[in-house]
Parts: C-alpha cells; structure tokens; sequence
C-alpha cells in the first residue's frame, strides 16, 4: 500500500464526457479520459477535448478553461491534450468550480526527472525507500509505475531517466537482449503519458567486449560497435527519448582515457542515435576527485569550465549538455556555475538536485524552488553588461541563444516509501520543480500554495501555516549549516549531519582551509582565477570582498573571522547568529505544523510531526558543532553570551 | 590453500618415537605423538614422553630437554604433555639440535583469545578477511580448525571463545538444538589440543523467550531459565570452559536495565554454570556510549571503575572479570585502568587485543608486545606505596592477591586469509600474546627473535632486520598518529586513517577539546577527577602536568600547545617533531625489509612490501593531517621550518 501522488482520483465515479466516445483508439487520448471517467471531482461535468490548430498554442502546450459546468482541453498534439486534461482538473479544483481560463505553453523543451535507481533495487542518494523500477535485479512494472508515469504527465514532465548515471553490474543489460524487451514495456507505459524515456548507459561498455577492448572514441571498432547497439535498441523501442551519460566522471571512464575530448566523446554517441531522432544528454560533472589536499592550487569549481568551455560549437546539435546548477555539488549555496551564458553553441540544460543529499536528506524540511528560482534568475552577461533575455533560466529555456535543445532536470527525490518521498512535504519538491520547469515565471509561494491545497486541501490555516514552513524552509537550513557559501561541513560518505573538518583531509577538492585566523579559500586572480569564468561585471565584483554578496563570500574569499560583512556584523558573529536563529525556525516550523493536528490525515500529520521533532534536535546539533567548531578554532565569544562548547 | 601457522609441519617424515607405541588411546597424547611423527625437524630422533608426579611441574607445566639424539618430554597431565611437546619441537629447531634443558609453566591461570567471529561469517573488527569457525550462518570445522587448534596448543594457549561478544542474530543458536552438536565437535577439537572452548552468549536471550520476557537477573523465571539452558549446553558438552558476557555496553542489554548491578548480573548466571565446573567471564567494559559531547563532566575513563570497584567481593568464586588494560579502548597510548590492584576480592584477567582496531588494522606493522609489556609492568601499589609483588602482571597471575581465576585474553586478530593475520608480520602479535601469557618475563626482543627464526627461519639478516622492523614499529605508529596520550583521531566507525575531529561531536565520550590555545580535558581533582581512582603515588603524580609522564600528559592535562614538556620541548613542536620522525621510521622500516629480498618466501615478501608501501603513504597522511590539524588551530610554526598545510 501507499498514498497517491499529492492528487487523490482514487474514487471511482462516472463521469460524463463530452457526451459521447469513452475511448478514442489512441493511448494518449484514452489515458486523459479515463482520469476525467475516474475523478472524484468531474462528477456531473462535461469536458470536451480538442486537438486544434491554435496557434498560441505551442507542442506540448494546452488552453484550458471552465464555464457553468461546461470544461474544454484544448491542444495541437495529444500530449499536449493530455497535460491540459490534468491541468484542467487540477484548475478546477484550485478554482472550486469558478470559471476560468489558461493558455499554458511549457517554457523549456525538456523537462526531466534523473533517478538514480540500481538495478538490486537501491538507491544512489536515494532518501525515500528503495526503487520502484528495480528490485533484485529486474524491472517491476505495477500500478505504483502507471501512477508515476501519469504523476510525471500532471506536470508535464517530459522526460524521465529510469537507472543511475552510475551505470554498472546488472544495469549494463538494460540495452541488451535479457532486459530490453522489459524496458520497451516501461517505455510504452511512459509513452501512453506523453513522456519520454531515457537510459543512462555505460560509456566504457565496449571495453568488457574482448573483440573491442576499447572505448576511444575515434575507434572506428568502438563507433561500429555503438552504431549497432543504437540500431538495436530503437529496432526495440523506436521511440526511447535517448541516452545519458556520466563520463570521466568519480571513477567512471570517458574520454579522456584515451586522450580525447569529451566532445569526442559525446558525439561518437550523438551520430549513432541521431538517425533514430534520439538525444544523446552528455553531463558535465568531470572534475579531479582524486586531489590531495595538500594542493593548494588545483580548484575543483573551475572543473565543468575548464573542460566544456573551449568546446563551445563542437558538440553535434542532439547533444545537450547537462550542467550542475553549481561549480561543486548541489550544496545549499554555492554560485550559479560559470558555464551558463558562456556556450552560444551548445545546447545546454540545467541539472537540480531535489534528493536532499545535502540539504537535509528529507529528514529536514528543505523547499528547494526558492534556491531554484535564484539559480534561474541570475543574470549570466551573456550578451554583454546590459541583461538581454541573458538570465539563466533565459539560457536554459533557449531565449538567449538559438538552442536547439534545452531545459531543466532534476536529480528525483523518490522511491518506494508509502508517501513516495520520505518526507511528506518533500514532495512539495518534486511537484514544485515540475511546475517550475514547465513555468519558470511561477512564484515559489504560488507553487507552494498550488501544492498544499492539491495535496491537503484549502483549509485556510493549513494552506498557511504550511506554505510558512516551506518558504521558512531553505533559508533555516543554510542559516543552521555550512555558512556563508563556504559549503560541506558534513559528514563524508553519507553526507547528512555536521562534520567541520569531515572533507577537509581528503580527496575531493572541497576545502575550506579554516585556521585560528581564516577562513576560506581565495578564488579571485590571486587565487585560483574561477572568478575570471564569469562574464563582466560578475568577474570584478566576485574579485572583490566588498562587492561580493554576503552569502557567497567564503566560497570566493579567504577572510579573517572578524571581517565586517556588508550587514555589519563580523563572520564569526554571523555564524554564531544565523546558527542560533535557524534552530529556532526549525522550532518555529515543528509549532506551525502541530497546530495543524486533526486537519491533516493523521498517518501523513504523524510522518511529518516525527520527521519535524528530529529537525528540532538535528538542527541544534548542527547549531551547536559548528559554532563550537569556530569558538574553539577562535576563542572569540558570542557578542550575546550564548552557550558555545 | 593456506599457509601454515609459523611452524612448517607439512614434511611426513616417519620417526621413531619412543620405539614402540605409536598411539596411546588418549586423544591428547595421540595429537602429541602425531606431531613428533609428522614433523620434519624430528627425523631420526627418539622422543621420550613422560606423565609424572615431578613436583617442579605445575599442572599445564612441562620440562623439555635434548641431548645426544635424545629428548625427553615429561609432564604431569596430558595437556602439560602436548603443549611440552610443541615447544619440544620448536626448542630443537631454536637450538639447532644442540642440548637443551627447559622447565616451564604458566604464569597465568587463563590463556586465552576472544574471536569477534559472526556466525555470517563477518569478523568485527577483523583485518584478515573472514571467519574459518563460521560461514554462512554455520560452523566449519576443516583442517584449517585443526591447525588453528594445534596453533593454540603449541603456544600454551588453553582457552579460545569462538563468537563475537556482540551476540546476534544466527549466533544465538549456538546455545540451542539448532547448533549445539556441531558445537560439541569443534569443542572436542580444542579439548584434544588441550584448550578450553567458551562461547560468548547474549545476556538478554530470555527476553525473547514469551514465557520469561524479562532479563531480571533476580527473577526467578529467568533463573530458572538459564539454569535449565545451561545444564542443557552442559550435557551435550561436559567439557565447555564456560561463558562469555558483554552486558550494559555499547547497546547490549544487561542488569542495569532492570536496577541491578553487574555483580546481580553474573552470579545469577555463575550459580548456574557452577555445578558443571564452568567459568563465568564478565567483561568490563561498560560504559555510556550515548554521552552528549556537550558535556564536560562526564568522563568516559571513570566507567568501569564506577561500575566494579564497589562491587569487590560481590562476585561468586567461578566468575572472572575481564579488564580492558586501559580505561579507553585499545588506543595507542593510555594509561594502566586504575581497576588493576583495587579489587583484591575479585578474580580478574586482563584484555588486550591483538586485532590492531586502533594500531594500522594490520595493515601498519605495530609489534604489540612492548606495549603490553609496559603495561603489565606498571605498577598498581597495590599494597601500599612500597611495591610488593604488586605490578599488573602481578595481579593479573594472582600473585597480588588469592585469585582463584585470573590470566590475559587478547581480541585476536585471525581470519581466513592465507596468511591467517592479514599482514604477515601481525603473526608476531598472535604468537607473542600467547608466549607472554605463558610466560610474562619474555622480553620482547626474545618473543620477538623465536617468532621470527621459527617462521623466516634463522638467517642473521633476516633475525636482525625483522626484529629492527617490530621493535621500531609500535614506537612510530605512536609517534605518527594521535599524540600523547590524547587518543583517537581516527576516521569514526571504520577507525582507519587520520581524522583529528572525527569523534569530536559524537557521542562516544572520547573528546579532546582543541581549542586555538590548549588541548585535552583535565582528569585531575579539578576536572573529571579520574586520578584519584589510582592508588597513590599514582593519584597525586596524574595530579599534576609536572609529574605526569610526558606520553600519557594529554590525557590527563589541558595544556597549552606551548607547555614545556620533560623533554625540554614545546608540545606542539613534539607534536611536529614526533610526526616527521614517525612517517621516517616506517621508510626505515621498508628499507629494512626490502634488504631481505631472495631471503624470504616470495609470496609472503611481496604481501608484506606492499602492505610496507602503503604504510609508507599513510604514515605521511597521518603526519600531514595532525600536524596541520594543530598548525592550522594554532598558526605555530615548526621551529625546523618544515612543510604544513
């Protein structure tokens, strides 16, 4: 057993739909209808579907709109008629049966889910229970799956990608003869909800083939040997939305093993999948993680740039590259990478992560889209020092270069937990991050209160206190960890709960080089240069303590602890103070949700209030180890005389 | 296949042996006789095995002698005769086949090795690759059983408990119908080498028991309980040594839970294994494992004293305590536990372990024997200020006091791998515990030499550079790793490699509190208080820095990283000095090791080069953590102006 996704159609109620045909012939359409024919809420209603040649109406958008009992899903394609039909009911019931109207067109053409599911069934990352794709080395398919596919189609997600980017063991099979019949299954199912599939593949596959032994790329056996497996693949699944691939990347081979390029790499692939109208999604998350410490040179924020940025027009046009929305890795502040605005030529996409792998771990109430929303709208100066549709999310969504492919995508934050995300309001973020892939414009609150009232109702004070504990959400949780964009401080290997020093003597270039004096690491000219990635005025004001915004100063400076910030206190004042203060939000949080008892289903009020009390006491476990962290590297007392250890 | 355990039996050679019979009926004295048979240096000798009454030879005693083609082992029981014909064996080859005469019996009452083997076949804390008792949730009794049998007897080893401590799970059973025959014949195995089997058991098994549900030790349910669950295990084997416990630690169950005292505790299960004649073990080891690091009082060193010291005379005749030699765990460095001399009423044995959990996990050579050495000389001033027969090893051999029970355990540091230790030269460690509790007045250096002619053979070179590597390696690894006295700085849960915060802000009670000023935590009479368990002139020097020795200092002292040592140094330069000099004695240590190429067995020369080689490494990645550890906490240079980070 477990709960459906933040919509309940699970009552079975017949409905009236546009009076006639209760089925069309066509997956697509068959599958709107029956969620109209099975909602608890189109009872008594009409619905008519369209597929038109509306013009405002872009592919994959929809108009929708409601009138005196009378409701219409308007679209060019069927995918489009199925995104608006569950648009269309979930309208309805935002509006409670008011009239309404909305031409949607999704801002950016792909809109992905990534998981990170292994084939024995766990989860890399993974903070919500086991895979619901995988279990003991096969593919399970089931009702959870369909209610997945038609979870991803409410939000119009477009894609998903089902296996881990670390491809290895069973996983390898999933292109070959044992599993792909079974992947073509769960291809079908996702295609019949107007989504995508995508399989992350082995890169170095060839290698295990003793007749290849190889993966350069410019082998002409290597390219023989992709082009046939390619032709395999979509002779099973002609219409599989792709490959993605993770190369010289944490031990896994690319590339650079045999003195190529990584758009070498990619396109070997790209031109092999090209004739099947595939898209070949290269990730730029390669980076040294075997750096000594010691080194005080080498920077891994300058990684993805170093290695993509001279690339820039050399990928084939079905490559998209997929860029981490930071330098480091999905830390709860780090800055906008360097790489967007900086690749007029290449088809990029931006990667989030809402697997709260370091933001709490979905034991922590962590509502990521505000942090989204900043990464979007940051103005990248691509076209120069006057913004011109140059902010990130315009780069993303191709306003700002002729892309051909580009978008958003997620690390997913889900699996076979009753509530699908561990955490109830976890799911806050996978909802979230569909609505906001689709429409960047959206608020965070907007998203939220769409979310709380599709998920617990519209109670009035449920909608408020809950939207309040999201919105709070984010910002506790940088207060209370690593401050001031300094990153890490968490324990290595599983990642949740605070360690100062847990990266500091190790491997994975992600130091903050504290002393009895200073903190942080000098990332400007007299650094390492990452400031010069960026584009003008960025690159001076990054220079820069003074014009460098408060949240990010350790991560491009190295400052003594009793450097005024621009908010006039002093960095150790500011981390004993936000350390205190995001406890108490936490505190704050835990009273907003309890005063809720009785208005939420009590077995999703009990999750929540469980995982709420273990915040509380998490949060002032991390309050308390980092202060005491940066007292006793100091000795300098809290100007308010709170307890430091 | 495997290697055989230091002596190489493997050449049948027929002997003669006392010229007629070549069995006895006695399965003890036929393992004997095998032996003599079956061994390659005993060609052509006549070996007289005597049973006596010689009033010089204590009960596992025995006198060996050789003299002109003819030996002579004489004893008066059968155990005394088989372990004499062992080191008949081994002393003829040390000789040379020149005349020898040798009267020896055992300083200690018991001999023994603790295996934390788990019935899946997993070893805690094990270094050696996996369990040869368990596989699989079964018992494996093969030849590499009886070797390992045979081992134990030719040392004077007399007891062996199989299983983990931490009993679970599978191992539960060991005690039940479910194992119970398998049991009795690993048991037979070991009583026909003359060693006595335990068995660990878990002290809450009538928890899960419906009918009792409690583990009350004076319920008479549960009582009962064990009293019938104990005569069962002793009428299937009349012959079991007796019973380990690991009660109120670390998780496990024990009186506490119910209001009572460990005391309550093990005489409840003592009456019981009593009429049997079993032996009741007890482990001390208890302590708060969930302290909050936030608290500056309690002081984990203080737990097992806490605990026992009121309870002296408490325990019935038949249970023995088993002390860890330190009031910590195993570390490096720390002091004698004050428990030794204060509990004149109650037979105790010592713990050491040669698994090397905190000294390199074989992987670091780090030759135990002097620092066990040390401790057993320290002396308790048991009786008084004026020493009288009162040293630990006094006590732990009932010397002191009329202990009827007493001896030395050692956590052993076996497995399955080929080598049996992992590290070929941790055999040092698993034959050195066992001639030093045989015999306590062994020198190092001297169970170094047997150890290593008897295994490598005696090449001058190899005897002199072997004994330079383990002579010189518990010193370097001290030296290398956490410094005087403070302990631990190791990675948590794995407790491999640096981490100088890693237990920091953790719950295990084992804090250092490093500030940019000072380090340790004050165990005098103005901190935990901690000193004053010692008898006195202990007590009052602990008291004091000035007269605390320099190795033990941070464990008892907060000082300033500037105090003067005895050794006229800084302790921060000691710091910097001993962490350059420790990484340069293991290069020392390689060297002397590769001298010897040609001169050792191939395999065992490259298994243990490279495990030299990685020592090597990390050896330099102990000393470049702590020493930046304290330079980037205090900003001091190194007077010598070497490299810090």
């Amino acid at each position: 057993m477990y709960t459906k996704l933040w919509l309940d159609y699970s009552k079975q109620v017949k409905v009236d739909i546009f009076g006639n045909a209760l089925e069309s012939g066509s997956p697509l359409v068959d599958n709107a209808i029956v969620e109209l024919r099975n909602c608890k809420y189109m009872d008594g209603l009409r619905v008519e579907l369209e597929i038109s040649k509306n013009p405002e109406i872009s592919e994959e958008g929809y108009k929708v709109s409601f009138d005196s009992g009378m409701g219409k899903v308007e679209a060019v394609t069927e995918t489009g008629l199925i995104y608006g039909t569950f648009r269309f009911i979930s309208l309805y019931r935002l509006n409670k049966g008011a009239r309404f109207e909305s031409l949607e067109n999704p801002a950016s053409k792909l809109r992905m889910l990534n998981h990170w599911d292994n084939m024995d069934g766990s989860i890399e990352r993974g903070y919500s229970g086991n895979s619901f794709f995988f279990v003991d080395n096969d593919i399970v398919i089931d009702e959870r799956t369909r209610d997945y596919a038609r979870f991803l189609c409410s939000l119009g997600y477009n894609g998903v990608v089902i296996n881990n980017v670390n491809v290895k063991d069973e996983a390898c099979n999933l292109i070959n003869e044992k599993f792909i019949n079974k992947v073509k299954k769960l291809n079908d199912l996702f295609v019949s909800y107007g989504v995508k599939m995508f399989l992350s593949i082995n890169y170095a596959a060839t290698i295990d083939d003793d007749s290849v032994a190889s993966a350069d790329p410019l082998d002409s056996k290597v390219i023989d040997w992709w082009d046939k497996k390619i032709d395999y693949i979509y002779s099973v699944i002609p219409d599989l939305g792709g490959l993605l691939v993770k190369a010289d990347s944490e031990g896994r081979p690319g590339p650079f093993t045999y003195g190529r390029n990584q758009a070498e790499g990619a396109n070997m692939l790209a031109k092999a999948i090209k004739k099947h109208g595939g898209i070949l999604i290269w990730r730029c998350f390669v980076y040294n993680c075997q750096q000594d410490w010691r080194d005080l040179k080498t920077d891994r924020a300058r990684a993805a740039y170093d290695y993509f940025h001279d690339l820039d027009g050399a990928f084939d046009d079905n490559v998209v590259l997929q860029i981490k929305n930071g330098p480091m890795d999905f830390q709860i502040r780090e800055p906008v990478t360097a790489l967007f605005g900086k690749m007029p030529k290449t088809n990029s996409m931006i990667e989030f992560q809402i697997a709260q792998e370091y933001t709490g771990q979905q034991r922590h109430v962590c509502y990521l889209i505000p942090w989204f929303k900043e990464v979007l709208d940051f103005e990248t100066y691509a076209k120069g020092e006057k913004p011109d549709n140059s902010k990130v999310v315009d780069v993303v969504t191709g306003k700002t270069f002729d892309y051909k492919l580009n978008g958003m995508c997620a690390v997913t934050n889900t699996g076979n937990d009753e509530n699908w995300t561990g955490h109830d309001l976890a799911a806050a973020n996978l909802y979230g991050f569909g609505r906001l892939a689709f429409n960047p414009e959206l608020s965070s609150e907007e998203i939220a209160e769409e979310w709380i009232k599709l998920t617990f109702g519209d109670d009035e004070q449920v909608v408020s206190n809950i939207r309040k504990i999201l919105m709070m959400s984010w910002p506790a949780y940088e207060k209370y960890s690593a401050p001031l964009g300094i990153g890490w401080m968490v324990k290595p290997g599983i990642h949740y709960g605070p360690d100062p020093d847990g990266y500091e003597y190790d491997r994975w270039g992600t130091y903050h080089k504290a002393t009895c004096k200073t903190i942080g690491l000098e990332r400007n000219t007299t650094g390492t240069g990452y400031t010069t990635q960026y584009n003008e005025p960025w690159a001076s004001l990054y220079e820069k303590p003074e014009t460098t915004p408060d949240e990010l100063i350790l991560f491009f400076h190295k400052l003594p602890y009793d450097y005024k910030l621009k908010s006039g206190k002093t960095i150790i004042q500011h981390i004993y103070d936000t350390h205190f203060e995001g406890a108490e939000d936490v505190e704050e949080m835990a009273r907003l949700w309890k005063e809720l008892e009785g208005k939420i289903e009590p077995a999703a009020f009990k999750r929540a209030t469980d995982r709420l009390a273990h915040q509380v006491e998490h949060s002032k476990e991390w309050r308390d180890v980092i202060n005491s962290y940066f007292y006793r590297k100091t000795l300098i007392e809290d100007e308010k005389g709170r307890e430091l250890y």
